[in-house]
């Protein structure tokens, strides 16, 4: 089974970045907004309750902290995928890390760049159009994250949330 | 905000719910496949985490237990839902009734039908059409419980889990 780990903003953040997803994003209706601490790995049954057991070491061992988002960049001319970039402070970093260390396959395709995918898979104009005029835009957006989800991939390409860790449990 | 509680089923399960979902249910890209043990219900981040601990002593003394699918029904003439009729053994009604005593306020609209919804809100003659056809279905499905989830709705009507409440830790 395909697995991946997440962080969800909060509401408010979450529904800013759907009404763009809405309009940009074709995954819009496969996950809520979110920042990918881990993509997209496979585990069977034994392998994964050896992470799980290792994403609660993880979360015990992680104090809730702030996220600052005040700008929109993109990932051109890799992808177009455009985002709400996530200042991408230590604790964060450190986080992203130790998922994909240890224990833990990495499973990174490019170096972590904290960020809520808001817009991909965009015809070209349309994303000069859009990302012309999100670039611009001041803004600024603060959070609290205080914890991370493990989420499955279903055959439909969509994703449920398999567990919930909460930072300084237990 | 908006808060409910569900079952997710193992992903066979929800695979092959959203393969009628996809066709037949327009809340389909809202949340994935479930069985809905709190419906929504309104909470401020106090009374919130008065719930949240509850829920925790619920799944604390709570047992995995098995459910049993085999059959298509309807909620007609009082809706057109069908939905996969989970089995309403005793340890299921009796996780739906404590959380809706107590600290819970009652948000049952109606008695208590554990269900998979697939499909919903469809015209008269496509309602007679499928369900005709899927009542007359034989089949059998099983599935290991062992936990529920917490969710939170957006704006666009979408659900995002807060927390998952595996039974019988800590």
């Amino acid at each position: 089974m395909n697995y991946g780990i997440a962080i969800f903003p909060s509401k408010p953040i979450q529904d800013q970045a759907n009404a763009l997803r809405k309009r940009y994003d074709p995954h819009y209706s496969w996950i809520p907004p979110h920042i990918t601490l881990k993509e997209k790995f496979e585990a069977d049954d034994n392998k994964l309750n050896e992470l799980i057991s290792e994403l609660k070491t993880i979360a015990n061992a992680t104090e809730p902290f702030t996220i600052n988002i005040d700008k929109v960049r993109s990932f051109a001319p890799i992808t177009n995928t455009i985002y709400f970039k996530v200042e991408p402070i230590q604790v964060l970093l450190d986080l992203q890390e130790k998922m994909n260390t240890g224990k833990f396959k990495d499973t990174n395709k490019h170096p972590f760049v904290p960020h809520i995918t808001i817009a991909q898979d965009l015809l070209d104009d349309e994303y000069s159009d859009v990302y012309g005029r999100l670039e611009m835009e001041e803004f600024h957006l603060e959070d609290q994250v205080d914890r991370f989800q493990l989420l499955y991939q279903l055959d439909n390409g969509s994703w449920t949330v398999y567990e919930t860790f909460v930072f300084g449990k237990e």
